[in-house]
């Protein structure tokens, strides 16, 4: 396999791009050009790749022409616009946004977790979003062994989800709460700094909101499984970088904590960090900068046959975005899937 | 009822002792004399109380002759130490620690759920764990009408639960961090600002935390029904003030939101937050420095029969605890209960 790519980034200089870039050099993803494209704002200045600079270039219908994978982190409308563009010039897209994910044609992956479905992909390819993606990885390993019913899922995640102006806007707010003046409040409804806000994407009629929506699909859909019952509630929390999450499970057959512990620890991408006598269990200040997915506090939840608890923290702009991308761009490579499929 | 009383606040100084104070003259519960009791380190100093200053006064084994009432919140030990005394010298205790509340012979009261409690005490009172008074104070109208099964909570708890130090740790530590410094850590086992600990109070055996078997053993009692299922996940999050709760419950009997919204908005003490279209929920920024019990994103969790999800947020250092002592005090006297009962 010594293939090489020409490689496009779209949306190149935000936080989930910067990191792809970052992730791509990293693992030396097979790469004969990269190509950062943005809006014509940031068109011509220059970006780092690896060790060395590249120029940004202005995202336009006939930026694909030649160009075999791209990478799409630049929001929504974007992506409905030029996924199905770049598809057509014969690249394949892998798309962070929340477009493509619950479209039957598109399969929505998490490496660890489904890498068959890779297989079927007809030029695009979904990426999902953080929360579902450390859940699932997570929970694939006890589901496989013990058949999941139910989970009930709170989130305490980060500001870098929002991106770069929401980690921004958290330091301002903390300087000005801290120097006793009143924060100016720009990204969220709301004051971050020293709050939390249980308001992520927006409402649904049922009093959901979209975030707490997409772990419910996105995990069926993911796991294969539309037997799985979620229910969610995601919280906002003044954290720059890192979610974390309380999940209670219920499974069809018994699993132990020790059996749980012992699943997860030999599973791929998974780090356990679980002793209580030793005060150790994941945190967002040391999943961050990280590529696992962490799990701790796994305990039995005796109020149900077969229940657990489990705390689970992933650095989010990393598994939850831009290195899950790439993980499933290493994918396509491994299994020569990077060509478009009609 | 023209009674007044002698009223001790052992554990003065502190921030729940301060608090008590402060609601103590705010509410003008009938006192004829107030009598801060602390440490010898703190004897001498002046307190305020109401418009006036009194001075503190070392606790010892003779403080409490002719006192009435003692309201504790000095710590464990000090509550196991002094509260017999003070009973034994004919004086009501209402306790602030976790060493009473699960005496059987100790009421655990909240005022808007289980107030004839207080009709069998013997000379203390506990004030229940201030992450149980929220959710058993929310959850409490819900029971009497669909009866709960089984609670799956999440935590996000604020600092000042810990204590006046805890929220100056906060303050410094946000500084260093927003300063590029590496924070000092000294009050929890790892830095608190821009981060979560899923760790409150110490572990016990099972995997689990004292303050999460406290949210289950301390609701089973206040609500008189030991079949109520509850697991719980405690975590501190970087927050001064206010603790918020990410609230699961299962019923017996159909509650739809609307009736539930309907229910919690007639119960004493409770506030409805909920409505999305105008972004409007419970926050701890908004609860900091009141009484009420918040609770907002009330929905369906269709992932089972009767299910409901909640946030709940109160302040935990009023309603969570000075707050509620005085609401028994507040309870004792209307029911003339101010005597010890042999």
């Amino acid at each position: 396999m010594s293939k090489q790519y020409r490689v496009a980034v779209v949306g190149a200089t935000g936080a989930v791009g910067h990191e792809m870039r970052a992730i791509l050099a990293q693992r030396r993803f097979p790469i004969s050009q990269i190509l950062p494209l943005a809006s014509a704002r940031s068109a011509g200045i220059e970006l780092e790749f690896g060790s060395e600079c590249v120029e940004c270039v202005e995202l336009g219908r006939d930026s694909f022409q030649g160009v075999d994978l791209a990478l799409f982190s630049a929001g929504s409308s974007i992506s409905r616009d030029y996924a199905p563009i770049a598809r057509d010039a014969g690249c394949v897209v892998i798309d962070n946004s929340a477009t493509w994910r619950m479209d039957p044609d598109v399969p929505l992956i998490v490496p660890e977790v489904n890498p068959e479905d890779a297989g079927w992909h007809r030029g695009i390819i979904a990426n999902p979003n953080c929360s579902t993606i450390q859940m699932v990885a997570a929970l694939k390993p006890l589901h496989d062994e013990a058949r999941i019913k139910r989970v009930v899922v709170s989130t305490y995640q980060a500001v870098s989800g929002t991106g770069a102006k929401a980690i921004t806007e958290l330091i301002r707010q903390s300087d000005e709460v801290l120097e006793g003046t009143s924060p100016l409040i720009e990204v969220y409804p709301y004051q971050i700094a020293f709050n939390c806000l249980p308001h992520i994407d927006a409402f649904l009629p049922d009093g959901s909101t979209k975030e707490e929506q997409k772990m419910v699909d996105e995990t069926q859909k993911i796991m294969g499984d539309s037997t799985i019952a979620v229910t969610a509630t995601c919280v906002r929390v003044p954290v720059y970088n890192g979610h974390s999450e309380s999940v209670n499970v219920e499974f069809e057959r018994d699993l132990s904590p020790e059996r749980a512990r012992e699943l997860l620890a030999a599973a791929p991408g998974i780090e356990v960090r679980d002793e209580p006598a030793g005060i150790l269990y994941p945190m967002p200040i040391t999943a961050s900068g990280t590529d696992p997915v962490y799990v701790g506090r796994i305990r039995r939840d005796p109020t149900v046959a077969h229940g657990l608890n489990l705390w689970v923290v992933a650095d989010n702009v990393r598994k939850g975005a831009a290195l899950n991308a790439v993980q499933i761009a290493e994918l396509l490579h491994e299994r020569d899937l990077i060509r478009v499929l009609r």
